[in-house]
């Protein structure tokens, strides 16, 4: 794992750019006069959920599956996967013309399970828990020999994600901050390298729901702590943060906040609302901690990567219909 | 009104897009694989839903403000709208440091009317009719001496509607269709000029919501038809067509089709789920034409309008709520 991270530094992230370039999209930096306002800040809005699959989470996906030799990636790609890095899978899979095993919690949301079957990949269930969804994804492994693209443990994986960061500076280089959210760490892991290395004064931010917060609790040990979760609706960040990724956060991450799951749905809202994007709840966290002073923003530029648009819009987490 | 009609051209639209260039965005066009998958055309989507105050309309009514001459702007601007246009006029009356009565009917969504407040225009609130709009206007246009600004017919309205399809063609210049939704037409009739004047070849498709077809109807008696509207989701085309808009429509639009109301709100979802953005129900009009087979885009360039992305996030056309 030492040498994962070792091997992990600004110029992987850019030799994964020009292998997934073509298949991804380079996704658009919005800004909004009305949230600029509201924040006192310059916020610039990296739009992954108009990334293909709807998330960032293409970006890692397709540097790992493309990065296998042929007779590697001959016998297959698996993963175990809430939703977007499933699909993200699923499309490269498809892509590179091999077959694709997506072991999914039975309880995911509608749209996710579609989207992974589009992409013509076996879905594989299993019960909503870290643990069953290990011992699935291990049992396809040795039935097929598909090899195991994990969600965030994955130096490829890590790779990809960071491109969103890279392609964020070189359209805005003048930031102060720049935010993600974390769940298992590979987004963050990605965009911290990247930016550290590209700008160094830069100051990176991490922002996790508080009732998922063991990598704000493990940051501040000084040790990765693995914590007992209470319900997020931020559902891509349930996940305790990886091990590498976390040596990789000691390194270079600056601070980790969190926000309360009323500081997320009420951030998600006012994203829809004011820049007319549909953005899934984990993608606003690193907004609500802005709408709840949990950082000093005032007068800086501040990146901000919106992870994902992918959320089932029958079951939004407000009352919402007209005809009640 | 014939006069009116004479004296709008491209000459005059490309001068209001000189005038407005400063005070309004030019809004990106997006394209979609799954939606180009879906249909067999090629369709590029004109984010209205992106410009100021969330809608085409900003671009209308700050082209019709910033025209008064300064003695006549200085006792003010009003108008009677259903929301976006009230929202436009007072953002460019605030732009101009002028004063601003907007008209609206009382059950108007509220996050329209907190738009208008927003912007520092007195709100006049009247019943939900034609008529009382238009009387309310006409009292308070008496009492203040301000210059009515109608949403549709007036030149310079239609001349600055008319600048979002030349930013269109500026982008992709080799389009076969253009479509947009109608209802009192000022956008339809901007963009027919617009677009026939650029590209004479292009075919200019309106679309309407059965419930609402008066102008569908007009067009194809050769007369203006003032009908019975029912209830359209769709609020925004609620208006009968105008006599200045209705005559350019019969000179340049080539056919008005109609869609229902679950097309309407299929399509609405459709893009939502899809191009991860939010758009109100009219602006989801012209795509649900493609998605009921009203009209043949097979192997086409499609340029579609979205017209805005204003809707009441706590009224939404579906069960959504993830707590029943």
């Amino acid at each position: 794992m030492v040498e994962l991270v070792g091997s992990l530094n600004l110029d992987t992230i850019r030799s994964g750019h020009g292998r997934i370039r073509t298949y991804i999209h380079r996704t658009p930096v919005l800004t909004n006069s009305w949230l600029n306002d509201a924040s006192g800040a310059s916020l610039f809005f990296k739009c992954e959920n108009f990334q293909k699959v709807g998330a960032f989470k293409a970006r890692g996906a397709t540097n790992a599956v493309f990065a296998l030799d042929d007779e590697t990636a001959r016998r297959g790609v698996a993963t175990h996967s809430s939703g977007n890095h499933g699909a993200a899978v699923a499309r490269a899979a498809k892509l590179r013309d091999v077959p694709a095993y997506i072991v999914m919690p039975s309880n995911s949301a509608k749209v996710k399970i579609r989207a992974v079957q589009g992409y013509g990949a076996q879905v594989v269930f299993c019960e909503p828990t870290e643990q069953s969804r290990e011992i699935e994804c291990a049992e396809v492994i040795k039935k097929t020999g598909a090899t195991l693209i994990h969600s965030f443990e994955n130096e490829h994986v890590i790779a990809g994600q960071g491109t969103a960061a890279v392609e964020l500076l070189e359209d805005i280089p003048n930031l102060d901050v720049i935010m993600c959210p974390v769940g298992g760490g590979g987004l963050l892991s990605g965009t911290a390298i990247a930016a550290k290395s590209m700008r160094p004064q830069i100051k990176v931010i991490a922002v996790e729901p508080e009732n998922a917060d063991d990598t704000a609790q493990s940051f501040r040990a000084g040790r990765r702590l693995v914590t007992e979760k209470k319900f997020t609706i931020a559902d891509g960040l349930r996940t305790n943060i990886g091990e590498p990724n976390f040596a990789i956060i000691q390194q270079y991450v600056d601070d980790i906040v969190t926000v309360s799951e009323e500081g997320i749905v009420s951030a998600m809202r006012t994203i829809w609302e004011t820049m007319k994007i549909v953005v899934e709840p984990s993608a606003a966290v690193p907004y609500a901690a802005i709408q709840e002073s949990k950082i000093d923003v005032r007068d800086k530029g501040v990146g901000i990567i919106l992870t994902g648009g992918n959320i089932d819009l029958d079951a939004l987490p407000w009352s919402c219909s007209r005809d009640r």
